[in-house]
């Protein structure tokens, strides 16, 4: 008999994927943490029953989410990740040279242990030398630090799984707002405007980033394995303009499978529901 | 209990949409036309087990495949659309008041007579006086016409759904383009590079509308209903840059919900690994 697992993209809209085999299975402090093997998918990482990442299309979200901001950062030294325990956006981030030092803050050393364990590629970056792991809130992380970054990057679950919702507040990205260096950028994981739940978090996420930001927008990237397959980032700035030009030869070297320079100026353009949704 | 469209997406990939209630179900001489009541997404259209369109998001669709062709052509007078029996791009092309006439080819009238009657919003152009309707094969139609078209519009099913595999054919394309005039350009449902069964009509079609037209990509839009969310659409002309300049005006008076001059030009934006599934 066929395994599948079965998620709720919205009322009345779930997608099924067919499991080969139920490679991991764990409860930790904050969440369940799942990981299956699929034949369309490879690996699939499922946290509290919503799928987290798959080997199939995790370069999307974590070239889009890295690459974009470092694009146009004048001279990034020092970038902090906040969640995004499986590793793929540290990945992403150690391989521009011009980053000295990067904190990676995830809550649950458990999704760590198992994206080792189970997707090596995706936490390959972890061993970076510039790369410190704390094993914290990522919350009380930015509250109590004093350092100053140029890019913080808060790669959470949504705001209804695990513990993710501290990083929806407005207090949040105040704190934030007070360890970013001038010119640093905030992106975040901001959901999806297509479904009503995913887009009242976005437009009230994006509200709340306003009040904290003088520069805020979104842009989005086609993310098939999440719901709707139309997802956005939160872009969040004091000052750097999301559509500068990029920085001459941030990108040399780095090959990447979906972001290119035409991509990421084009993600920034929203359809026009999108912008009435976020006004 | 609860009832369920359950559609296969990809191998061990499925979409389920709760169905509130079956409002007409009828076997045509082609094909199996069914329109369900849902909550998330109002009344979808499903043709032979694959959804076509959903009350929720057509407009994505529609607009897309209609108004980024409009936008660039200088003087168009005459367009064709082959397929498309719900209405809904010919709805578009309607708004457009410098077209002057418009060939409407739809093989299976049963599409016609369920839009009408189910989707009255979607078939609202279908009355206007400029449109002629025709019940017809449409690689027929274009094989004995001797009309010059400005812009063809092919909004066909996937060639594995009903009656539409011949709408893929280098001797349909070639046909076409020998019905456009000078400038002209022909757009197609061109599938989606996410989900292999897709990526690969996709590549092979492009492949297909190279060889017959000088100019020729593909764009791309959010269409959360289609698999994977990611859905391309053919650009081939005989001349027309996709990337020109918008005619000044064209767009004046026509609300979008979803195209603008940004999402244009945006939409020729291909991730990597679409480029290279192109090449």
């Amino acid at each position: 008999m066929d395994v599948w697992h079965r998620e709720r993209q919205s009322k009345g809209a779930d997608l099924m994927i067919r499991i080969e085999k139920v490679l991991h299975s764990v409860q930790s402090e904050y969440q369940k943490i799942e990981v299956f093997e699929t034949e369309t998918f490879g690996r699939v990482l499922v946290i509290d029953g919503y799928l987290m990442l798959t080997e199939k299309d995790e370069f999307i979200y974590h070239e889009m989410i890295v690459h974009v901001p470092m694009s146009v950062l004048r001279d990034p030294k020092r970038a902090l990740v906040i969640g995004g325990g499986d590793g793929g956006t540290v990945r992403e981030l150690v391989r521009h040279g011009c980053l000295e030092r990067i904190d990676f803050v995830e809550i649950d050393g458990e999704v760590i242990e198992t994206s080792k364990r189970f997707f090596p590629s995706v936490a390959s970056g972890m061993g970076d030398p510039r790369v410190t792991t704390h094993i914290a809130d990522g919350v009380e992380f930015v509250a109590e630090s004093k350092d100053g970054y140029d890019l913080i990057i808060v790669d959470s679950t949504d705001p209804f799984v695990g513990p993710g919702e501290g990083l929806f507040t407005e207090a949040f990205y105040g704190d934030c707002a007070s360890i970013l260096n001038e010119g640093g950028i905030l992106v975040n994981q901001h959901e999806s405007p297509y479904y009503g739940e995913n887009a009242e978090i976005a437009r009230k996420t994006h509200l709340k980033l306003r009040r904290v930001f003088p520069v805020c927008t979104v842009y989005q990237a086609f993310i098939p394995t999440y719901p709707s397959g139309h997802w956005l980032f939160g872009f969040a700035s004091k000052g750097t303009d999301p559509l500068s030009d990029p920085v001459p030869g941030r990108m040399d070297g780095i090959a990447t499978r979906y972001f290119n320079e035409d991509v990421r100026k084009a993600s920034f353009a929203l359809p026009n529901y999108v912008r009435s949704l976020l006004e």
